[in-house]
């Protein structure tokens, strides 16, 4: 079914004003779907649903803590659940009326692969596969595939060096061929089974059109980019002499998924009647959004343009930035991936990000001090009274490993410059500050390249409540922090690629300037703390070369007392 | 007045079973006294008093964290209660009479000079001084004379090299000369006012004797040796050409000081009437041991000889080892002190030291965890179920600056290996790892330059109460440790002292077969911990160096890595 263009009068400002779309985000661990009208991205609903299974959402292994699934029995429950949800809250609001409702858009995690038999049912779904982990979606974060990571990387680069040339140079085991590959090797039965594998991104929007049959599922540029090693310009996935390398199965396996991937000018499909009625009596027919990742879509959300990098800052950070199609975009090192189309159609989206930053300060305060919230904002109050480098403490963000610029999971945290003194908040303030210096780190290495950054948007919930760190963040970077004002970025991302579909907005930048903003409220780098961060960023650097493997000679013997001078110059 | 030896019939066994010695050992909080048998070190009595000035004893300044002085007058009025209260205890015990007290030995902190007058009557006695802090006692860890410590190594490196050669090479802010120089640089009136300088290792015996001048304080070698850069190789004291360099006035200060330190051998005076009746009726005349400083008769309180290192661990740590004066013994970098004669006569003293052992894991229970004496034990009891390498982590024990064999003290601590789950216990550990790695690092020093050690003592309060450190120590550095049987070898080894100068014994190894001895209770090395620490201290030796400044070219690369490699091997 080709999606049809609801009777909206005209691509005018009334035909927008009288529509809204709706967008889903599926997180980690809960699904939220908000109703945002077009004409200014007002939501009028919202609803959130808690995945059932697991532990918080999240199927886990006690043997092997890199092991990460989840239940696709809980994205469609989850499906319907936030969807009706969101309804009813709109509902009561004037002016809107289920009729209304133009377009459907959906984010989710990634790269999220689900296998599926030949009539796009998960595995999991079948009773007899239905305990077995491999059969479930394959979550983001799960590492259980890190060694076939490491032996794509050593064989891309000896074989195919262009394949992750785009990526920083490594595949990750957060990846789309990394987990297949490993499923292949750990559960054959389930690898054999599997049709073909979809990305929970491109899973969801099928569902929503009623595709069944897994060779007709539209997939999105976005997630099939780097992390499927995707690219027209070696002829969509890699081909099959090299996955022959790899395994002979994995090159038998390209056949039954997919010939070309799509940016976000092309619908998923449109709203079958079935998922229509279960959604709350939508208009089947409507346009479905392409799938794109939760950060992509929230990088929409947030205004992302030509000059504007956008930072989703929660547990993790993302740092999303897009280069007109029309530039050459060089290779970039250390920086995970380069797509056309992956964000916005006509730009190269550019990704890159940062492995821990909320989980470290939760770490801190929850395992090691063993406080909770309270404790959070005991320290956060003292942070507020230090001054930069007046503790002498500096630290390296790699507790969960480096994303960007480094590109290694196997590395680990640091932190240098204690005394007998030196106290819990100073702690806390200079793991506040490694997250900062890292987010620094991107930024340096995306100007080096060409990537303009004029402006940042902050997008997650660290970014909005949490004016310490973002002023923090403003003096070590030197760029002025906004924070986007939408607190659903994600969705409101995928509620605007809906919309532009089903033209309430003749294009994406203006869809964006309709319906996204920032808050009033923004943070410029203040001079004197710029001054000392400056110092204190170069001996970052000195400890992150050294430690990264960039410097193989390092002379590391004024870092301590450099910080001893800063901080008696700041006390 | 010269000694007199009391009435012991001949130097006979049975001699030393009717005789007892006082050893009084000034720490940095209180004064204790024990009386100890000659035959055997049993301790008959022993008082503590607690110094009433300042915050346990210290005398400090709100505006400067480097000063820590203390009072004399405490100092006077704890000789007293000490002795006293030893005394009273004693006196319960059968076969004990006061009369048969033969000889009395001290020992204090150091380097912990004391500006006094003319008649060896400390300036803070004197009303117009009492209220000024330079009047007083300069105890061993006032750091306020850094500057000058690092002019004097600076001076000496370009003059008079020989000086620090054996100090390794570098002058602390802790000795005698930064002190004194300090004070005619910040207290002008204070150093015009003073007379001579006496360590308070050498005024107590001085006081004891009735010495009512200056000049006449008979100096130990012990706190003379490296600390007042005194050597008979080059005639006392720095010359006043040299002197001259730092200041003329110092150079002037040279001849109201002394010519001549002394060893064990030659006693510090004989007890004078006054004092022997405010102790409770001693015998007038029986002899003063020559002062040491605490660590140096806490050496020979555990039994130290060619062979055995003596590890006094407390919350830091001082290693002393003793080679026979009739070898060649070279300056050995990075170790603070090589003095003849400076612990036992006959012997060269060579000490060593570690900034911050238990200082480290007060400071971590304490200010980072806020936690206390309950948590500490909860800490360890989950250590002792960690293996080797196990978390991951590796941490320097710097946060008190580096004494040996970096002798830096703007150097601070380092934690590496975090991840997301890293546990307050295993940091704990990893800090108790790095002070072992520390010790480990002064033993291999020392054996590299020809100093034997085949057997390792440990006293101090950590080595009694802490097997499970003990045993890590004992992995760490392939050594089996030993514990000293006295909880009070200070104080044992200023009777012991006392004891060979009254003839209660031929000599100081017979004194110390006699009246020392080790606990049953010992620590082996675990051999398959022994090879996991062999790896992780080459690690620790990485980062050491790296950041110590002896590696200026340091590829720290594989540090990460290896410690996950090492962690996932013992998990």
């Amino acid at each position: 079914m080709k999606p049809t263009r609801p009777s909206l009068a005209s691509k005018t400002k009334n035909a927008a004003q009288a529509a809204f779309t709706i967008g889903i985000d599926y997180g980690t661990n809960s699904v939220r779907a908000i109703i945002a009208r077009c004409s200014d991205g007002a939501e009028f609903g919202s609803a959130v649903f808690n995945y059932p299974s697991g532990a918080q959402g999240i199927l886990l292994d006690k043997r092997d803590h890199n092991l990460a699934r989840q239940n696709p029995a809980d994205h469609l429950l989850g499906l319907e659940k936030s969807v009706r949800g969101a309804l009813a809250i709109a509902k009561k609001q004037p002016g809107f009326n289920v009729s209304r409702i133009v377009g459907i858009g959906v984010d989710t995690t990634g790269s999220s692969p689900i296998p599926v038999d030949k009539n796009n049912v998960p595995l999991a779904l079948h009773k007899r596969y239905a305990k077995n982990l491999a059969a479930h979606c394959w979550l983001w974060k799960d590492h259980t595939a890190w060694r076939e990571a490491a032996r794509i990387t050593g064989l891309a680069a000896k074989h195919r060096p262009q394949y992750i040339a785009k990526c920083g140079n490594t595949y990750s085991s957060e990846w789309f061929w990394s987990k297949i590959w490993h499923c292949l090797n750990t559960s054959p039965k389930i690898f054999a089974a599997a049709h073909s594998w979809v990305e929970l991104a491109d899973w969801i929007p099928s569902v929503l059109a009623g595709v069944k049959d897994s060779s007709a599922v539209v997939r999105g540029v976005c997630c099939a980019g780097h992390k499927a090693l995707y690219a027209d310009d070696w002829g969509g996935l890699p081909d099959k002499e090299f996955l022959k390398l790899l395994d002979p199965k994995l090159a038998a396996l390209r056949d039954r998924l997919y010939e070309k991937a799509h940016d976000a000018t092309t619908p998923a499909g449109a709203l079958c009647p079935e998922w229509a009625k279960r959604l709350g009596g939508l208009t089947a027919g409507i346009p479905i959004a392409i799938g794109e990742m939760d950060v992509h879509y929230g990088a929409i959300g947030s205004g992302v343009r030509e000059g504007t990098l956008v930072k989703v800052i929660g547990t993790s950070a993302c740092d999303c930035g897009v280069v007109s199609a029309s530039k050459n975009v060089p290779d970039i090192p250390g920086i995970c991936g380069i797509v056309r189309g992956a964000i916005l159609p006509g730009y190269y989206g550019i990704e890159a990000g940062q492995s821990a930053v909320g989980d470290i300060f939760k770490w801190w305060v929850e395992v090691v001090c063993q406080g909770e919230g309270k404790t959070h904002r005991e320290l956060a109050a003292e942070v507020v009274k230090q001054k930069p480098g007046q503790s002498g403490l500096l630290a390296l963000d790699w507790n969960n490993g480096n994303r960007n610029i480094l590109v290694d999971q196997r590395l680990t945290g640091l932190l240098l410059g204690q005394t007998l003194h030196t106290t819990r908040a100073e702690i806390y303030r200079a793991l506040i500050e490694a997250t900062a210096f890292g987010a620094r780190a991107i930024i340096e290495r995306f100007r080096e390249y060409g990537v303009p950054i004029k402006r940042v948007v902050c997008a997650g919930g660290i970014a909005e409540k949490d004016p310490m760190l973002m002023q923090i963040f403003a003096d070590v970077t030197g760029c002025t922090m906004h924070v986007t004002a939408s607190s659903q970025a994600c969705a409101l991302g995928a509620a605007v690629g809906a919309a532009v579909l089903a033209g309430a907005h003749r294009d994406f930048p203006a869809a964006q300037r309709a319906m996204t903003a920032v808050k009033p409220r923004h943070y410029k780098p203040i001079a004197a703390n710029r001054k000392t961060y400056d110092k204190l960023y170069a001996l970052y650097r000195q400890l992150h070369d050294a430690f990264g493997g960039i410097n193989k000679s390092a002379d590391l013997t004024n870092v301590m007392k450099d910080l001893l001078t800063i901080k008696e110059s700041q006390n």
